[in-house]
């Protein structure tokens, strides 16, 4: 069977993260995903320049740009118009992040493109949508952080803002614009007609926290912050010190709180009537982490990790990326794919889809584009001369 | 139109946060969503303990599973299990998160529901995956922010490890698991047949950080903290404080960092040879910050967000949840739904899909389900009798 987007082509009009991450997944997901780049400088995460030795293709480019084909073109020029003009005729959706209008003024907004095909599925995302005060801000992904909420949350009580740490409203707001894409393309399959689909960062992050913004609408509550407690405000779903790194811990239900406190060896805390039910851990909680920590030292996170895990109860042990991503868990998953990268004359690996199909799913081994690789053969499918688009 | 889902049916085994997220997001684009609970005890959610006064109807229920329909079914009796295959038999797709092996042992894994029905669309969604060492590993939104690295990357450099705030990789993983079951739908709807969809929220949390990961796979470079420092890691891209709050500024191009320094009254800093390009301000950044700091204290968080945005310079003041959701930027894109909840004898707003349609898109007005609240009328259209399932 074929890839679920086999046959479709996207017209990628979208440069640095959550839109280049949103095309990335048609990708894998089997479309021809043309990125349309200028022609004096292409996508501003070529060169993104913390790492040197990366010319045109620094390392978070490759991440979401591999598979696709890169045609330069001028977009106000004649020959570029016309060699754009064709690609949407062709196209099944055309995706862009620039600021609100920009792409309407280069000719190539969602009432330009339905013109020229009128089943045509048009993705904008954007910081904050293409209506409403704000939607003129320029934003990037800290600004969402900052005016959405995302950064009151995270820490102890009453530390400092804090963003998280890797730009998580870019990716959610790009695994949104995959998501409605792929969902138009659906319906337009079903029932046929364009769709125009209007994805704000700010939106996306505020669904992102539902499960802090729901309640609070509902309550009235204001969210507070619980530091590496967890959802359940359990006092033993938090993360404790060991002799050599932190242990997570997940014992929400009254039968993992037994299982931990025997096999921590102190069966008598989860005998203590202080602690006796859910609701009195929860109210006695500083009491009953005090009483608790101390049994982790005895051995290591990783340790105590397979040891909880084997008395059935939920642990994992606090790790960094590297170590994270190195587990054979990972390896055993086919999580990453290899790249031959000819700009770099090597080969690299990069994270697939992060879901997998039984026949026919997410997945690319091919590299990432030079700047305007493709143009010459873009131009020729479109039946036109290279020459025309110079 | 119809919308997007019209006419499918899902059959919803999914309880806690991921699962219920993306079948809310399926509610959301028109599909019929029957939750299959536990007769004696439903969704753990229902009862999330921390707000008093939602008698099996608690915030973040509410915020996930309206417009659900709720069945009760023993799945150990006959007669539940005679009502769960006849709910298969005529089901576009089943969602389950159960630890791996459950719904297998239930009589409804894969398998067995592709015998009921062959072009059945079957997700799995789990801590670690179906296959690989850690695949029986009990695993909530902690755990897997603990194993996966998240809790190595927010806060300043030196800082503890220190968990995003809020269930985020519940919230990622059932955004992938919506995204996957909707891809499956439309590759079904081209090329017929089934497929069985394996959704890890460990894989899906390292696909979550790939602007991280996939550096340090191709440059072997651990990565590091950096605070409030955006990934651009700009100096002036961070959060400052002012005299009344604090503004996170996202001035990356040269020429936002000069409009920046004009509109703080400070041009001189942008002439400082220290400061002259990118790369020196990132090698400079301890001392640019140092030096424009004092300049926000003229004024308040809310004026620079003005000031700032009206001179073409990304800027945000750092919120908290109630005033980013009660902006009114937030009224006029129309992210809130209200509902009527009869448990509650009144109307709630909840959050709509995060993404917008032109038409016939996201959207739900109907409340959350009782515990049950429709098993009669469901198992009457499956042609059972009411007490069968008893």
């Amino acid at each position: 069977m074929p890839k679920p987007l086999a046959g479709y082509r996207v017209v990628d009009f979208t440069h640095v993260l959550a839109g280049p991450f949103a095309t990335n997944m048609l990708v894998q997901l089997g479309a021809d995903v043309i990125k349309i780049e200028a022609p004096e400088r292409g996508d501003t995460m070529r060169y993104y320049g913390i790492d040197e030795g990366y010319p045109d293709m620094a390392p978070p480019f490759i991440a979401v740009n591999s598979g696709k084909r890169s045609i330069t073109l001028d977009l106000k020029s004649a020959q570029g118009k016309e060699a754009a003009r064709r690609l949407v005729a062709g196209a099944d959706v055309v995706v862009e992040n620039f600021r609100p209008g920009v792409i309407s003024r280069l000719g190539f907004g969602y009432e330009d493109c339905k013109k020229l095909n009128p089943n045509i599925i048009f993705c904008s995302m954007s910081g904050f949508g293409q209506s409403g005060p704000l939607r003129d801000n320029p934003a990037i992904d800290q600004i969402i952080q900052s005016v959405s909420g995302v950064m009151s949350l995270s820490g102890e009580p009453g530390s400092p803002s804090t963003r998280v740490g890797f730009p998580v409203v870019d990716t959610f707001s790009g695994a949104m614009g995959a998501f409605a894409i792929v969902t138009a393309l659906l319906q337009r399959e079903r029932f046929g007609g364009s769709q125009y689909i209007d994805v704000s960062m700010l939106d996306s992050t505020m669904v992102m926290m539902f499960s802090i913004v729901v309640p609070y609408l509902i309550t009235g509550k204001r969210p507070e912050k619980y530091g590496n407690r967890g959802f359940s405000l359990s006092p033993t779903a938090d993360t404790f010190p060991t002799c050599e790194g932190e242990i997570t811990v997940g014992a929400v239900q009254q039968g993992q709180f037994e299982r931990l406190c025997a096999l921590l060896g102190c069966p008598e805390i989860a005998a203590d009537p202080r602690f006796a039910d859910k609701q009195s851990r929860i109210a006695n909680g500083d009491a009953l982490r005090r009483e608790i920590v101390p049994f982790f030292a005895a051995r290591t996170a990783l340790e105590w990790e397979q040891i909880l895990n084997e008395g059935n109860v939920p642990a994992g042990a606090v790790r960094e990326v590297p170590e994270a991503i190195n587990h054979p868990h990972i390896a055993h998953r086919k999580l990453l794919q290899t790249l031959h990268v000819p700009a770099l004359a090597r080969d690299v690996q990069v994270l697939g889809a992060g879901f997998r199909f039984e026949h026919d799913g997410p997945g690319n081994d091919l590299p990432p584009p030079g700047h305007g690789q493709h143009t010459r053969e873009i131009l020729k499918e479109l039946g036109l001369e290279a020459e025309q688009s110079a």
